[in-house]
């Protein structure tokens, strides 16, 4: 009788929380530690393994470094653990699965750690099977993911855009904001973007079809830059960076703007947020802001993928994507986030399927 | 042949603006001039001439003290003009009438000028004729006029309050507050109000039904101190003063929490408004802010009078007024509203029946 030998376990690299952090992160916040994980998910489980194939890159992650406040239940809830792997959302393969509704080589998207092997249970709330092949895997941390519903419930949802009216996007050319611009023309909308660097302008114009778009750090005068792009006032203001040019845009806002507030990347890494000072506009004018997240918008989520794949499949809509390769980039990925480093969505490509 | 000696033409006392208010207003931004008015309207016209009755004190009157801004037609539009008298919303008396629909002896309230006589032009969004005589005629001022109405729509569609909720007012005792405070008892809340005054803050136990209440200008941390009138936090967020106390209350609100954002008097004042620093809580906790004015709902009135009349009858509905008596202390009335010296809805009477 001949001994089988079978390889039931793998090396696991993990990113890993060193500390909390307090300002800007950096690279030495997260280190990469390499684990043992157990390629079979125990009988009787619910659970799945799952091989990572793509990590999101996401400015929230900034949020969940924080330390969390201890009488706050949702700020407890969101802060990783120092010395665990963080997490978010990728795109990832079963390898191993007790889980009635997945098999080995199912491909998946939804919430997963920062590492090769994730054991996952999923829930329809947090994890979704993926049907559709013929379009890029990776879309599905962005076009295809959160970033994508976040765009189409924020915009479509939220700001109730009517043709003819105008549309401002800040963060533009990032995962949700390119989106964003390219849902504003087809809605009949004028739109203008900001963005951190020339390149992005460029491409605002050139790919995403926006009507104006401008470098914001070569603007001493948010409002002016503003007023000059919108000498009639703002409608719509998407809104993914806070602080000074919320307080700038506050100031061109037209009678019943509408603001979706769907991220505040310039304060995340600030100790003392900035004062915005211009809020008595949103009495004045009607202003109606409304903070809102694609992960209570699930629901909407097979209609939001019947409405973009035609789209994505003739080549009307484009996705830009910036992606380091190797989990041992993802690190230097996600801090460059925070300095606007990326050209589009920011991914890390962590194996092939 | 007799000659008979008609009166036609009446000395009208005014209120006029001596100069745009830049800071807190003074009494001697505004002065008292006698002029002639004629007493018959030209025939003609739509013209109808009133003996003005009460006139009501509005925070917002500061706002229309200010410069006007060239480059904002919405800021020339509401501006009042130096040398001329001001104007906002009375009740007053037909003396002559050109107007279709007002005969001489009518009562209505709406837009006046601050002056014993006013002409006016009235319409359905303007204007409305007081067909309900059995409750004192200057609540039309207050509880059955725009601060009814504000509290009314501010609440009930803005808020969208639920049962067990729990919800806070700032300037809780006054015109708007009071009441918002008695809506939100009625739908089975849990409310607590901020005033600057114990006088105030005993009121809002004692006679508005609030649950909790504090002084503002007692507490060195205002975020402590909804703390610990909200341990669980607030849904719901009746905002009349924004600055500090806005940045406080974000950062006590409960997810899905709802800003009804109705003014914000404690900045209208400042040269440079406060800034407010916790906005981002607005993404986290997907927070609604929602600026609202009582005169885009008029198409809402009559409903608001049907509901709110019963109550009055009944004694289920308290309002509290602050009456100055004689235009010539209309000025001082004005001006104490941003000093918080009124205590409950602030008017002036100008005129007996």
């Amino acid at each position: 009788m001949a001994n089988i030998s079978v390889v039931t376990t793998a090396t696991n690299n993990q990113v890993i929380l060193r500390n909390y952090v307090s300002g800007f992160p950096k690279e030495s916040d997260l280190y990469i530690a390499a684990t043992t994980v157990d390629l079979r998910v125990p009988p009787g489980s619910m659970a799945v393994l799952v091989k990572n194939l793509y990590l999101s890159c996401d400015p929230f992650s900034r949020i969940r470094m924080e330390k969390p406040d201890p009488s706050s239940p949702a700020s407890v809830a969101r802060a990783y653990s120092i010395g665990k792997p963080i997490s978010g959302f990728g795109v990832a393969k079963a390898i191993d699965s007790c889980h009635p509704n997945y098999k080995t080589g199912d491909l998946l998207w939804g919430r997963v750690g920062w590492e090769e092997y994730s054991v996952i249970t999923p829930t329809p709330s947090s994890h979704f099977k993926i049907h559709h092949t013929d379009v890029p895997l990776s879309f599905y941390t962005g076009l295809l993911g959160i970033p994508g519903l976040t765009a189409y419930v924020g915009f479509y949802e939220i700001c109730s855009p009517k043709k003819g009216e105008t549309v401002f996007v800040s963060a533009a050319s990032g995962a949700v904001g390119q989106l964003v611009g390219q849902f504003a023309k087809m809605a009949g909308c004028y739109v203008v973007g900001s963005a951190s660097s020339k390149e992005k302008v460029d491409l605002l114009k050139t790919k995403f079809g926006y009507d104006e778009a401008f470098n914001y750090k070569e603007e001493h005068d948010l409002s002016a830059a503003l007023k000059r792009c919108f000498p009639e006032g703002i409608d719509i203001y998407f809104e993914n960076v806070g602080g000074k040019m919320l307080d700038a845009v506050l100031e061109n806002m037209r009678t019943h703007g509408r603001i979706a507030a769907c991220g505040m990347i310039s304060q995340y890494n600030l100790k003392e947020p900035e004062g915005v000072h211009n809020l008595a506009s949103i009495v004045y004018k009607r202003i109606r802001v409304q903070g809102f997240a694609a992960v209570e918008f699930f629901d909407k989520y097979s209609k939001f993928l019947d409405f973009i794949l035609p789209y994505v499949r003739e080549g009307k809509i484009t996705y830009v994507e910036d992606i380091a390769q190797g989990l041992e980039n993802g690190p230097s990925a996600l801090i460059g986030l925070f300095h606007g480093k990326n050209v589009g969505k920011q991914l890390v490509a962590v194996a092939r399927e």
